[in-house]
């Protein structure tokens, strides 16, 4: 290829990033069903999606197995990119898990595919293991996904769980996996729903 | 140490961690001067952190130099937190920059001083070599915090800009330290800042 056809081609490369990045803006306009710890407001996921990734900085030694902190951070700073296309699928609403992945596979076709052709595949690849959660580096990134909004709601007394309802026992089931990641984090996990029960802010 | 204090230091370790976490939270509070791309509402510096760590996977062929990728997104992920107690400091605000560096020494070390020693020294370190922009992944994790807010700027239409009078050299100053991380970059953002004149967006 001649000099003019490498620079157009890196140019083209460098379009398709920068169309993804301001693409992916638009996960700050989803809206998780967790308050922020002060309960003021409703989270997003781009915010959310940060504090994961925070949460991996300080927690890493307390994953089960050993970890690549960079892969647990490239996980979990793309895992809700396809909400852009499908929203936040609330983890106790069983109709809408139901449909989930196949709706989910479609956005990340789509919002992978602005991506030049290799990193389109790598991201694709680590949004996979994300959801199937056979690797070590995904268990520990999804017991991460699913402490947080534990964090949340018990420091926001209940409010997201009063609103939709939700018992003790249906926390325990969603929350169980996280022991698969970190036993540590499980545990902890454990005593705070059941502290939330004692203190009245989450049903029995 | 008896097992039940070595249980109970690792509680204690857990229970800092998690209150580092919590209080970490409070940079989702903490409003920038850039709109969304849709220029719906401005943002906020947490979600801005997570596409920061976003824009850090997708560009990294584009610094100078090779870079650790996990050492820059650990550096964009914790960069901002001082802000919690600071808030956001304006680039184009000369006033507010001058006195920004001690303020923030006392925030960083309030937020980290919050982990167990040995994190809080490998975080305080990991926002000072950023700060500094000294090292290679630096000056990247920094050429990437100015390139965002000139692609919000551009793409809301140059509201920010309009709003606090900004012309563009002052533009081309504060983000010309872009070229440091990565000259293609700063070779797009040159391109972009003169569309935004030819545009009437920005003023000449």
């Amino acid at each position: 290829m001649s000099e003019d056809g490498d620079k157009q081609t890196a140019q083209h490369r460098l379009q398709q990033q920068l169309a993804f990045i301001l693409e992916a803006d638009r996960l700050k306009q989803v809206i998780r069903r967790s308050y922020l710890v002060d309960a003021s407001r409703l989270e997003n996921s781009a915010e959310h999606s940060w504090h994961l990734a925070l949460m991996a900085l300080v927690l890493q030694e307390h994953a089960n197995e050993e970890v690549s902190l960079l892969r647990v951070l490239q996980m979990v700073v793309i895992h809700d990119l396809v909400e852009i296309d499908c929203g936040d699928t609330y983890l106790f609403d069983d109709a809408a898990q139901a449909g989930k992945l196949a709706r989910e596979e479609l956005a990340a076709a789509r919002l992978f595919g602005l991506l030049p052709p290799d990193q389109a595949a790598e991201f694709y690849a680590l949004w996979q293991e994300f959801e199937a959660r056979e690797t070590a580096d995904a268990r520990f990134a999804n017991a991460l996904d699913r402490l947080i909004p534990l964090l949340h709601n018990y420091h926001s007394r209940g409010r997201s769980w009063q609103e939709h309802g939700i018992r003790s026992q249906q926390v325990r089931d969603r929350l169980a996996s996280i022991d698969s990641g970190s036993v540590e984090l499980w545990s902890y996990a454990e005593a705070l729903i059941e502290a939330a029960v004692a203190e009245g802010i989450l049903e029995s």
